[in-house]
């Protein structure tokens, strides 16, 4: 059993940074646009063995950055995202692999996105930066891979969007990829996603402040931004977890019957939603939201999801939680019915939960040991399968 | 089987407007506050019997009005929005009953609120119109009822927030009800629920053209109450609906990587979303989400939602879709386990269907039989309990 403390992690780690596709480098992006230089902002916890075969991709989701795990000061309040999955002894167990995790391309946290300064221009992108896709992210992290000399992953793993880059990594890299953990996520955004991230796109678009995308160095258009986020925060938890968590409590010093009275859920949403504009661009979650919406694994592919998915030579761990109700499910079981038909080594873990789709952020200890124990068996797999040095 | 053809139903009808609550008969509202006097807007179809025992109340829902059936003119587009239920040989039959259906408290479809104006200051209420509650609302329908001379309704019927009313009805007037039909409701608003309302004022109430609920004659929050009306269609919907109507189908003249490409689901909802800003006050939404907010049938019992229950003494047939995720069935399952406990008259329909909340204003034919006999029961109940003339 692996331990879930807080004590123990990988303690104080820094970003770092590295500029990739340095002219006459480019990137070719999937809409056909070229982008360079591309700054990517990632940190490693753990050692490379001296094979290079321990190499565990930690892909973030939305809101994330690339700091999965530890602590950047001793005075932080909060650590990584996933700290209670990565350290020593832990289910991504530092002792044992080599962890990398990577700000995605179009965020604002270090890695090049629509905040960052256009160098041809001087001035930041804004609007003027290209749409960016799930398999422009994936490749980025490939080409920071070729930089650090790392040929082949033993595990690419990820919840929500980041689920979405680890079924890339399968299709698009079968090579360099021998196992995947695709956590909570989906093959394609639904229309229902799709739906949401457009209210969420439309929020912070008709937000005066937004200034067509140009609002750098002014007053951002935070209350877009937050109406975006609490749309973001409801999509992510069940009507289960709202009820034990908020119930129908409400406080208000001019009692019920009065706007000012807030219901505890609209106190969490308001709080989040304000709170989460003070450290992400609303841009970015434009440009995040849109590469969502245009996921398809079987995009590109003549034979759609089923040919897409016949690239896939990673052994693959999908887990999904009941109670998901943005990805749900029965989405990872059609992954998963085509990859077993097409004879690929796949196992779909359904975790029983109501906590919804944030599940993977929160309840650690129901599904912490499949991935210990998948990272385990691969690992195993790998090393039998290569002679000693 | 009850005929749902769009011909020869109710035909021209006309909406009826009373001024009621005028001084000194103002109004006690459920916050403490005085109203009045109360205008109500309300339709009538079919004709009132000589016994006064064959009213159907119709309650309608959020953005609803009065006009739940026929044509106000010729060359009018479309019907009342229950026009498939209500008429000759429809499931409410006009040739059997008289139908009421009044504009809600808090609405701006010609009963009083917060567009009204407000005879003291002689200008709009806007945000100075009082907290008003489902609970209110039924008073004012039971006011109007009282003006129009009938003292007993053979049914009241509503789905959603008209499924609140015909809950509030049989509880706070089990003398005056004979038998209640609510369709896709639930006993007490969810946080979910709560959550998503709070979102939609959110993001009226950071519209700069909301001006603190003061714009009329100005340019109104068409941004905010826009994004609040796709957020309410978007929780009308279900996955399933959505990936049929809808599927990942896209269209945009820069192609898919830009931000003007909409796939199918957005330009539904931004056309919707806009449209419905032509005909609706942003300050009423506000309003009327507060009280769906508010609305807990068990408030203001010791013993709750058993204790109002208990007071029940009508009928009730539940309607529920099984997708409906804004007002699960299980919230009705419950109210039904104890109405039964109670040795109360109670039925469940469950209706399988995967059309999502919305499936009550669409799929008549899987659920028109349910309503239509279980009236012709109620009223055979009626008339055998009463001498004849």
């Amino acid at each position: 059993m692996t331990s879930l403390s807080t004590q123990g992690g990988v303690g104080l780690v820094s970003p770092q940074r590295v500029a990739l596709c340095e002219p006459p480098h480019e990137l070719y992006l999937q809409s056909g646009r070229i982008l360079g230089p591309i700054d990517v902002t990632y940190e490693t916890y753990g050692t490379l063995s001296p094979q290079k075969d321990n190499v565990v991709l930690v892909c973030h989701a939305l809101s994330g950055d690339a700091h999965a795990a530890g602590y950047h000061a001793p005075d932080d309040r909060k650590p990584g995202w996933w700290d209670p999955m990565i350290g020593p002894g832990r289910a991504i167990d530092t002792d044992r692999y080599f962890v990398i995790c990577s700000n995605v391309l179009g965020s604002c946290k270090g890695t090049t996105g629509p905040a960052s300064v256009n160098p041809r221009t001087g001035r930041p992108w804004g609007m003027s930066f290209p749409i960016v896709t799930v398999r422009d992210m994936v490749r980025v992290q490939a080409l920071l891979l070729d930089r650090l000399g790392i040929p082949r992953i033993l595990c690419v793993i990820g919840g929500s969007m980041g689920g979405m880059q680890a079924l890339e990594w399968a299709v698009r890299f079968p090579d360099r990829v021998h196992s995947a953990v695709p956590i909570s996520t989906t093959g394609a955004s639904s229309p229902m996603s799709i739906g949401f991230n457009k209210i969420c796109r439309r929020a912070i678009m008709s937000d005066p402040n937004w200034r067509g995308g140009d609002y750098y160095g002014q007053e951002p258009p935070r209350d877009g931004l937050a109406i975006a986020r609490m749309i973001g925060h409801l999509t992510f938890m069940s009507e289960a977890s709202m009820w034990r968590k908020f119930g129908r409590r409400i406080s208000g010093r001019e009692g019920i019957f009065a706007f000012t009275a807030q219901y505890d859920v609209e106190r969490y949403l308001h709080y989040n939603g304000y709170k989460f504009t003070e450290r992400f661009d609303a841009n970015s979650y434009l440009y995040l939201t849109k590469a969502l919406d245009i996921f398809d694994l079987g995009d590109g592919f003549p034979g759609g999801m089923e040919e897409a998915l016949a690239q896939v030579r990673a052994r693959i761990r999908f887990i999904t939680f009941t109670s998901d109700w943005l990805y749900p499910p029965e989405d990872t079981d059609r992954m998963e019915g085509i990859l077993r038909r097409l004879g690929k080594r796949v196992e779909h873990i359904r975790v029983e939960s109501d906590y919804g789709h944030d599940a993977f952020l929160v309840e650690y200890d129901l599904y912490a040991h499949h991935v210990s124990a998948f990272l385990e068996e691969v690992q195993a797999e790998v090393r039998a399968a290569v002679p000693g040095p």
